[in-house]
C-alpha cells in the first residue's frame, strides 16, 4: 500500500511534485514560431504546453492513454435518491466489459486503453445519513486500488466513474467541504424526478448534520460521505501526480472526488484539466469554485468518463498541430507587419 | 455553371431541399434504447440525429469528409486593416499545399480530405470602400467554384477560408445585412493593433455608406462587400444543400459568408452547424443572431477551417456511440425505475 494512513496522504499533499518548467518553456517557444498568428490556436496551444510541462517533453505524446472507470455501490441508494436500481452498477460494469457502453466506443476512437475497476459492488458503503460510509481502512483500500490502476509510464490519465447514487455522495462532499448546502449541489443525476430530488436533498442534509463533527477534516469527510469509486479516483490522481502524468477529469462525481485533496493543497489541480462540463447542475458551480475551465460543454451527463474521453480528441488535435506544423521560416511565410 | 444569375440563386433558396424525416426518426428511436439514461449524451445525440436527417441514413457515416478552404485577396487590404501583408494569403496557400499548416494536421487526424482552393489571388477584389468588390459575373464565378468543390456523394462538408483582410469583408457583410454598425462587428482579426482596428472600422463605415443603395438586396451586398472566398463558401453550402450533405461552418468569416443566403431563406441553416465559436469578437454575436450553438469554444481564431476541423472529431464520437453502443435489452441492463 502506498498510503498507510490518512497522514501519509496529508504528507504527500503538503509537498506535491511540480511540473517540468524547461519543457513547458520550450513548448511555449515552439508555439510562437509555428505558422499562425500568436495565440490563434487558443486552448490548443495551452494544452500542448500543459502536456509538455507534465510529461517533461517539448513534444508530448499520447501513446499510453489510460481511461480508468471506477465503480462502487452506495448504501444511501436505499433512500430512493436515484432514478435507477442499484443493480444497474454491476450491469453497467458488465456492459463496459462486453464493449457495449458509450465509453467503449469513445475509448476506441480516442486511442485509449479502458480499465474498468469495480470495487466491492456486493458490499455497498454504509448509508452515510446514519454512519460513516467507510472506515479509514476501507477508504485507504480504495485509494490504493485507484493508485495502482495508473501505469507509472503513462502519457495521460482520464478518470471517470459508475455508481448508482454517487451524485448524492458527490454533492454531499461538495456541501461538506465547500459550503452552499444541499440545494446548491444536488442535481437530477441520471434523471431522478422531483420527489427523488427532494429525497436526495434530505439525505444530504441528514449526512451533513450527522457528520458535523468532522467537517474540518477533508479526508475524514471523504471517507464518511464519499464512496469507494470516488476514493479510487483520488488515489489515481495522486499516483498521476507522483508519476507526473497529466489528468483529464470527467464530470461532477469525478471532479468532486478530488475536492478533499484540493482542500489539503489547491496545487493538486495543476496536473488536472476538466475534460468537460456536464449537464448535472452542480458541475458548473464546482468547476467555477475550483477555477477549472472545461474543454467541452456538450450537455453530456452520463459519467463513465465519457465527456473527458471525448476531450482526449482535443488533446490529440493540440499535439498534431504542436508537432506537425511548419515554422514561419520553414514555410517562407511573412511574420506580422510592423 | 450551376447558377447563371443572381435570380437562379434566389429561386433555389425559395424552395430549399429538406432532410430525411424518416431517417431522423429512426435515429431518434435508436438513441432512446442505447445503454444510457435518455438524453445523457447531450449534443452527441442531437448530432447523430442531425447527420441521419441529412444523410438519409439511420446509421450515418463519415467516410467521405471534405474540408474546403477557399482563399481570396481583398482590395480593402490596402487600407491597412490587417496585421499581415497581403502576400501572406498566397504564402499560406503554399503552406497548406506543403502540409505545414494547422489545418493539414487537423485534417489528417480527423480523417478528412483537405481541398485548398485559391481563387485569383493575383487579382484582389476591388477596394469596396470605393467600388463594388465584384461584379455579378465575378461573384457568380466564385459561387460556381465553391459549388463544384463539393463531391455530390460526400458525407460531410467543412468550410473555411484564408484571406488577408477578410474579417473586414465579413464584418461589413454582417453590418450591411444585420445592422449593428462597424463597432459591433469589427474585431482584431489576426491581431491588428488599435490604429489598425480604427482603420478597419472606418473602412466598414465607408463601405456601408458607399453601397447604401443596394443594402436591401443580400446577394448584391455579398458581391459588393464580400470576397471571392466568401462567395465560394456560399456556393459550397448551396451545393451541400442540393446533395443533402451536412455542413460544419468554421469561424466568423465562414459564418458571415452564408448570411446573404440566410437573409434569402433562414432555412439554409438547417443543414449547417457551427463547428466552434472563435475568439474574433463578432463571431459570438453572429452565432447568436443566427441561432447557432457552437460545438466548441476553444478561443481559436485562426480560420483555415481549423475550429470546424477539430469539431469533426466530435461528430466521429457521436457516431461511434450511435452505431456501436449496446441497447438495454442486448446488454441486460435495467431501465429507469418506476
Amino acid at each position: 500500500m502506498q498510503f498507510h494512513s490518512l497522514d501519509d496522504i496529508r504528507t504527500f499533499c503538503r509537498d506535491l511534485p511540480g511540473g517540468n518548467t524547461g519543457a513547458a518553456e520550450a513548448a511555449t517557444l515552439r508555439q510562437q514560431v509555428l505558422t499562425k498568428p500568436p495565440g490563434s490556436l487558443g486552448r490548443l496551444e495551452e494544452l500542448a504546453i500543459w502536456l509538455a510541462r507534465w510529461q517533461g517533453r517539448e513534444l508530448p505524446r499520447l501513446d499510453c492513454v489510460t481511461i480508468a472507470v471506477f465503480a462502487g455501490n452506495h448504501g444511501v441508494a436505499d433512500r430512493g435518491v436515484s432514478a435507477y436500481p442499484q443493480a444497474v452498477t454491476a450491469q453497467m460494469v458488465a456492459n463496459f466489459e462486453n464493449g457495449g457502453a458509450a465509453i467503449n466506443q469513445i475509448a476506441r476512437l480516442a486511442g485509449a486503453e479502458l480499465k474498468v475497476v469495480p470495487i466491492e459492488l456486493d458490499r455497498p458503503t454504509r448509508d452515510f445519513t446514519q454512519a460513516a460510509a467507510m472506515d479509514a481502512d476501507a477508504f485507504l483500500g480504495a485509494i490504493d486500488i485507484g493508485y495502482h490502476t495508473v501505469p507509472p509510464d503513462g502519457d495521460l490519465l482520464v478518470v471517470g466513474e459508475m455508481g448508482i447514487a454517487n451524485t448524492t455522495a458527490a454533492a454531499t462532499l461538495c456541501a461538506a467541504l465547500l459550503g452552499g448546502g444541499a440545494v446548491h449541489w444536488a442535481g437530477r443525476g441520471t434523471g431522478v424526478d422531483g420527489a427523488g430530488l427532494a429525497r436526495k436533498r434530505a439525505a444530504i442534509d441528514a449526512a451533513l448534520e450527522h457528520h458535523r463533527a468532522i467537517s474540518g477534516d477533508p479526508l475524514k469527510v471523504a471517507a464518511a460521505m464519499g464512496g469507494r469509486e470516488l476514493a479510487a479516483i483520488a488515489g489515481a490522481v495522486l499516483a498521476a501526480r507522483r508519476h507526473k502524468i497529466p489528468v483529464l477529469l470527467d464530470g461532477f462525481v469525478a471532479t468532486a472526488a478530488i475536492v478533499p485533496l484540493m482542500r489539503l493543497n489547491a496545487g493538486i489541480l495543476e496536473h488536472c484539466r476538466a475534460g468537460h462540463v456536464s449537464a448535472e447542475s452542480g458541475h458548473r458551480a464546482l468547476l467555477d469554485e475550483l477555477g477549472l475551465d472545461p474543454l467541452l460543454d456538450l450537455g453530456m451527463r452520463l459519467g463513465e468518463a465519457s465527456g473527458a474521453g471525448v476531450a482526449i480528441l482535443l488533446l490529440r488535435a493540440a499535439l498534431a498541430c504542436h508537432a506537425g506544423m511548419a515554422t514561419f521560416s520553414e514555410a517562407g511565410v511573412s511574420g506580422k507587419a510592423g
